[in-house]
């Protein structure tokens, strides 16, 4: 399916042209980390979310100013100061994630617990650690669906509705901890996008 | 080139079939990382070596056994009491690591500074800051060579010999720093392997 297809982390580059809303708005705020820029929040249904920027990517050029180095500001003024069409973005795709596809079982369980997204104990011998899964690392992508600030029962629910294969993404907490460090909750919860993937 | 191909980190699952050497050992140590079993250390020229068995490696399971869990000394007793042929090893290739592609310009530069292998500055609209090298990220691999333990005299020359193209392979450094935390540094510098993948 398109979600498994776009849920795989290729690490490649892509360019995205991306527009402004009719608030003058892009709808992504980003984070550096290690002189990198990285996207922390994907507004829903914004031209950022419609042109298929996620959480975790890596900017790396905004209409030919390599981004390398510059400062959250730096980045969002660069925004602020393009065009109203024709913004071209080059990204790295998600380099701190990774995909990881596993099976249910006969009681249609994958192997792992999970508090607030962050995955903290691996059921022994389950698929989750046949397959390699690792605690301390946030649930970022179920089924190529962004879960980032959903509630544990939805994030289940996610789970659930997926058939015997299921594919999630995850990232590091250190580096996803640090990426969402000074964004309001409600922020996340609220505005990110979480669509599915499929559609 | 069989390098460059070895090089790519595909954060795929594969099988291994290791021996002993007359000594009894398979020649690798390996390090628990959020309840994942990680090769922190390969010996030059043993079994583990020559069955491509590599630094940064996750091991899945053994002879049968789901590692996950594990402590170091229960992976190395199991590795010890293993028969001296056949041991099946499933290893995940590299979780933590990723390969960039970069372009020496016309001074032959790529554009990042390191010390001790580690990554600490990038020079603005080189190829590094286009192509997304972060600091804070340690050079494990260059064309497909580990340079663990390596002075940076000698990666330069690694570097320098190669081609107007290099692949490199990083880490982020507070995982590097956990892997090789309590390891003798005389014991990377001197054993572990550090051969051309070409050969």
């Amino acid at each position: 399916s398109l979600g498994l297809y776009k849920a795989q982390v290729s690490h490649g580059i892509r360019e995205l042209v991306l527009c402004k809303d009719k608030d003058g708005k892009v709808g992504v705020r980003v984070k550096p980390i290690n002189n990198g820029i990285f996207v922390c929040l994907v507004i829903d249904k914004s031209p950022a979310a419609l042109a298929g920027l996620r959480f975790g990517d890596q900017i790396l050029q905004i209409d030919g100013n390599t981004v390398a180095g510059y400062t959250m500001d730096k980045v969002h003024n660069l925004l602020r100061k393009a065009g109203v069409n024709g913004i071209s973005v080059v990204v790295r795709d998600r380099p701190f994630e990774r995909t990881l596809t596993l099976h249910k079982d006969s009681t249609g369980h994958v192997g792992f617990q999970y508090k607030n997204g962050k995955i903290f104990s691996i059921v022994k011998d389950s698929s989750a650690a046949k397959n390699g899964v690792l605690t301390d690392h946030q649930l970022l992508e179920v089924e190529g669906q962004n879960v980032v600030g959903l509630k544990d029962k939805e994030i289940l629910k996610i789970i659930e509705s997926a058939g015997n294969v299921v594919t999630i993404t995850v990232i590091p907490s250190f580096l996803y901890d640090h990426m969402i460090k000074q964004m309001n909750t409600s922020l996340i919860k609220d505005l990110m996008d979480h669509s599915n993937p499929t559609f």
